[in-house]
C-alpha cells in the first residue's frame, strides 16, 4: 500500500461501513450526541480443539488508545465519504453530516474504562466500557474489537505457553506468519502474555528489549554452496560472535554432523576464553534429539550450554516434549531434569496465529442510553440464554477466597459496592436456580477491575511499561486455581451477577419479550 | 504504538534478528555483496481439517514492493542497532557494518521475479525468486514471507468461498477479527481472491470500491432502549436510506418480528416509489430462516429483494446451507433455486483468519550462489524427501492440455525452454520411479509463470489493478480441473521437474550426503 493510501486505510476510516451508516442515521434523528454506553466482552475462552483455555489475558488497549489519540476525520477522509453514492445515484452521506464529522475532534468526547492490559479476564464480564456520544461510540467499535480481540487472543496463548514452560525462556518467532504489519501486535501481545524475548527487531527496539536470534539454515547453505563445510560456517559464526555463539545444528544431519561440528567450535571458543551459548534444533524428533544433544554436549564438557527448540511448537507440543524427555532420558542414561532446565522454547506460527482457535469472539454491545437525566438500560435478545447481554452500567469485581485465590468475578451495577457488603449473593448469569452465598469476612479481598483509561480525548494515567503488564499477568495467573490453569479440560471459572443486576436483566427480558 | 515507534517497527527493522546477525557475518567474511538467489515457495496447500485446498491463489506482492520502495536503513534504525550488546557487553553490530547498511540504498540492489498476484499457484514451484547481494537478499526474507504468506492464504480461502458461492455476491466483513492494521491486508487479499466487496471503509476507498454495510443490532437496541420499537428503528433507517434499505431482522425475533416489520417498511417504501433492497440474517438456522424469509417476502410481493447471510460463514458452511435449502425448500413449498439466487454471503472471521488453517508455510531458501562468473547451486537437505529444496536458477511453467485445462506445473532450470521441445519429460520431484511423457503438439499451451517485477530498486511494469488481478484468478481457476477445485478431498495437481533439474538435484544430493 502506498503511503497516501495508508493514511486513509489506517486512519479513522479503519472501520466498517455500517458504523458510518448508523452514525448518519443517528445524526438525522438527532441522536448522535446522545450519551450511550457500550460494553466490550467475549463470550467464551479459546477452544483449541484438543485443548482449551480456562482464562484469557487482556491486551491491546494501549495501542487502541494511541490510535484514538491520533485519528480524526480529515479532509481526505471526508472527501472519500463524499464520493460514496446511494443506489439512486445521490450522495450517500450528506454534507451536513460530513461537516459534523469534520468539525468534531475524533474520539475526544468518549470516556473509556477498561481492565488493564496483562490482567487475567473471563467471559461475559466487561473488559472495556465506552461512554459518550452515540455516533462516535458506534464508530469506535471496529477498531476497538480489532485491537483487543487479536492481542487478547495472543496474550492468552502466550500465557499458556509460559505456564507449561515453567522457568524456561520462551522466544517469539512469528513475524513471518502474521498479517502484514499487524504481526507487530502479535509480538507485543506475546511479550505481555509470557514470551521473554522476540526475534522481531523493530518491535523489540520500540520496547527497549534485546531482539533474539542467531542464524538460519541459509548460513550453512551459503558455505556449502561455495564449497566450504558446515564446520566452516560454524567457525565463521564463532569468529564474528565469540560470546554469543548459538549454532543451528540440523542443516545437514543433527547428531551425525551438526553436533560434532558445534562441539569442535565450542572447544576452540573455550580455548580462547569464551563461553559458548548453545545449539538450536529446528526439525526432527525434538525430544529425542534434545536428549542426545544434551548428552553429547555434557560429554564434551559443555553442560551449561542451552538447547533452543523450535519448529511448530505450542503449549501442547512443549508439554509432549517434556513428557517424552521425562520418560526417555533415563533409558538413554541422561538426567531428564537437567535437560529440561537447559531448554529454551522458540515459538512462532502457532503463537502468532493462535493455532487451533484463530480468533477471539469479542463483541461490543449497547448496554444503556442516557435520556432526560436518566440511564435507560439496553439488552440484546438472543436465541440462547448464554448469549443474552447483561444490561446497564456495570463494574466487574474479582473475589479472592481466604487463601488469596481468585474464586469468581462478580458483575455488578455501577453504583453497587460488593466490597462493603457482609453477605454476597452470586447469581448464575442465566440459570435462575444457581446461586452461591459468600461471607465477606471469609474472603481475602474484593477488587474492582475496570479503571478509567480515557477521558476527554486523553489517556488517564501513565502508559504502563511492559514489565508492569507482565507483573499483572504473573500475579493474576498465580492467583488462579491450578484447575483453571490446566491446559486440557480446565475448570470453569465462575463469572456471576449480583442480585440487582440479575433482577434488572429479568425485568428487561420480561418487558421485551412481552412487548414485542 | 506511537508514530515514532511505528517508523522503527514498520521500516526495514521489520525483520528477524538472525537476518541481521547473518548479514554482519557475511559482511565480515566479504560475502555480503556476493550475488545469491533465493526461492520463495510453499510446500503444501492449506488443509482446513474437514476440507482442504487443491490450489492456492498468490497475493501480497504489490504491497511487498511498496514496502521495498519505501524502506532503507535510516539514522534511527542504525542507532537502534548500535545499542544492541553482545554477552560480553560490547557492541553487537560493528560501526563498519552499520555504516555499510546506512550507505546502501535498501533493496535497490535486488532483482525479483514472481508469479503475478491473483494467479493460481501450487506447492513446490517458486512463487518468487530473489537475486542480488547476499546481505540484502537475506534481510528481505522476513518481510517477503510476512506479506506473501498471509495474503496468499486469504486469497486462497476467498477463491474457495467464491467458487462455492457461484454467482452470488460475497462480502468481506473481517476487519474486527484481523491483526491490527494487518487486517487491511486480509481485506485486500479477499478482494483479489473472490470477495466482491468489503465492509472495510478505508481499504475500499483506496481501491475505489464502494464499501458495503447497512446497520447492526445496535441500531435496533438504541431505539428499544429509548422506548421505541424495532419497527420504529426500521422506519428510521428507511427514511434516511430509502433507496438502500437493507434491514437486519434478527435482533428481536427473526420470523415473528423482524420479517413482518421489514415488510411493513418495504411496503411504505414501495408506496413512495422506492425499491427495497432486502434483509440480513445474522443468527439461527440460516437455511431454514432463508427459506421462510424468502416465502414471506414473496408473499408480500418482494421477490426481488436479496437475503444477506452472515454469522461464521466459510466455504463449508455455505455449501451446507445451499444443500439444506435444496433439500428443504420444496417441503416448505418454496423454489430452492430462486432462493439460492437471491442470497448474498457475508464472510468475516473465518475468511480473515483462514479458519481451520491459520497460516501458509511459505519458505525462502537459498538455491544458488554466484562465484567467479559461475552459479553454484545450493540445496537444503531434509529428513523427508518431500522437504528437499529444488536447487539452482529456475523458471516455473504451466502446461495446458488439449482441452486448454492446466494439467501440470513444470519446474525447469532457467535456461531450459520446455515450450520449444516436442517431447516433455515430467519427473516426480522426489520419487525416481514416477515420470510422465507429454507430446508438445498435443498440448494447447506452455506458459512461463515467473515474470520480472523488481529491478534496480524499482518495480517493473505498471501496478496491476484489482480488476486485472481478479481476472487472472478467474481465468486460472476456470482452467483447473474440477477435481482440483473440489472443496473436500481435492485431486492433487502435479508439480513436476524437468529431467535436467532432476539430475542436478540428484547430483547435489549425492555430493552432500557423500561429503558430509
Amino acid at each position: 500500500m502506498r503511503p497516501e493510501q495508508r493514511r486513509i486505510a489506517e486512519g479513522i476510516l479503519f472501520t466498517d461501513q455500517y458504523q458510518l451508516s448508523m452514525a448518519q442515521l443517528y445524526f438525522r434523528h438527532g441522536l448522535h450526541e446522545q450519551t450511550a454506553q457500550f460494553d466490550h466482552f467475549f463470550r467464551r475462552n479459546p477452544d483449541y480443539g484438543m485443548h482449551a483455555a480456562g482464562y484469557c489475558v487482556t491486551a491491546g488497549l494501549e495501542w487502541l488508545l494511541d490510535w484514538m489519540e491520533m485519528v480524526r476525520f480529515t479532509d481526505d477522509d471526508v472527501a472519500q465519504l463524499r464520493m460514496q453514492r446511494d443506489r439512486a445515484g445521490g450522495q450517500l452521506f450528506g454534507d451536513d453530516f460530513l461537516a459534523y464529522l469534520r468539525a468534531t475532534d475524533g474520539f475526544a468526547g468518549l470516556s473509556l474504562r477498561a481492565i488493564p492490559e496483562g490482567r487475567v479476564v473471563h467471559p461475559n464480564a466487561p473488559l472495556t466500557t465506552v461512554r459518550g456520544p452515540l455516533a462516535y461510540a458506534q464508530i469506535l467499535e471496529t477498531a476497538l474489537l480489532n485491537q483487543l480481540n487479536y492481542q487478547t487472543l495472543i496474550a492468552t496463548k502466550a500465557a499458556r505457553i509460559r505456564d507449561v514452560s515453567h522457568a524456561a525462556p520462551v522466544l517469539e518467532f512469528g513475524l513471518r506468519r502474521g498479517q502484514d504489519r499487524g504481526a507487530n501486535a502479535g509480538t507485543r501481545a506475546a511479550l505481555i502474555g509470557g514470551a521473554d524475548f522476540t526475534s522481531n527487531v523493530g518491535l523489540s527496539s520500540t520496547l527497549g528489549l534485546a531482539p533474539k536470534g542467531t542464524h538460519a539454515h541459509a548460513l550453512v547453505q551459503v558455505f556449502l554452496a561455495l564449497g566450504y563445510s558446515e564446520l566452516d560456517a560454524f567457525k565463521a559464526y564463532a569468529e564474528v560472535y565469540p560470546d554469543d555463539c548459538l549454532l543451528l545444528v540440523d542443516t545437514v544431519d543433527t547428531l551425525g554432523s551438526g553436533l560434532p561440528n558445534a562441539i569442535k567450535v565450542f572447544e576452540q571458543l573455550r580455548a580462547k576464553g569464551h563461553r559458548p551459548v548453545g545449539i538450536r534444533l529446528d526439525s526432527g524428533d525434538l525430544a529425542y534429539l534434545a536428549i542426545h544433544a544434551a548428552m553429547m554436549l555434557d560429554q564434551a564438557g559443555f553442560p551449561d550450554t542451552t538447547i533452543v527448540l523450535s519448529s511448530d511448537l505450542d503449549e501442547l507440543v512443549i508439554w509432549q516434549i517434556q513428557t517424552q524427555i521425562g520418560a526417555e532420558a533415563a533409558h538413554a542414561g541422561a538426567d531428564a531434569d537437567a535437560i529440561l532446565k537447559r531448554l529454551v522454547y522458540g515459538v512462532g506460527t502457532r503463537l502468532v496465529t493462535s493455532h487451533g482457535e484463530g480468533s477471539l469472539g469479542g463483541v461490543y454491545k449497547l448496554v444503556a442510553m442516557h435520556e432526560r437525566d436518566e440511564w435507560r438500560p439496553a439488552i440484546k435478545l438472543a436465541d440462547t440464554a448464554a448469549k443474552l447481554t447483561n444490561p446497564g452500567l456495570k463494574q466487574a469485581w474479582r473475589i479472592y477466597d481466604g487463601r488469596g485465590r481468585a474464586t469468581a468475578d462478580l458483575v455488578a451495577l455501577e453504583h453497587e459496592r460488593p466490597d462493603e457488603q457482609e453477605q454476597l449473593c452470586l447469581r448464575h448469569p442465566s440459570d435462575a436456580g444457581l446461586q452461591r452465598q459468600l461471607t465477606r469476612s471469609r474472603l481475602a479481598r474484593i477488587e474492582p477491575l475496570l479503571v478509567d483509561v480515557w477521558r476527554e480525548g486523553q489517556r488517564v494515567g501513565p502508559r504502563p511499561t511492559l514489565e508492569q503488564m507482565r507483573e499483572r499477568r504473573r500475579n493474576d495467573v498465580e492467583a488462579l486455581d491450578s484447575g483453571v490453569r490446566r491446559l486440557v479440560n480446565p475448570h470453569i471459572y465462575h463469572v456471576s451477577l449480583t442480585q440487582p443486576l440479575w433482577e434488572l436483566k429479568q425485568e428487561l427480558l420480561g418487558r421485551l419479550r412481552g412487548g414485542r
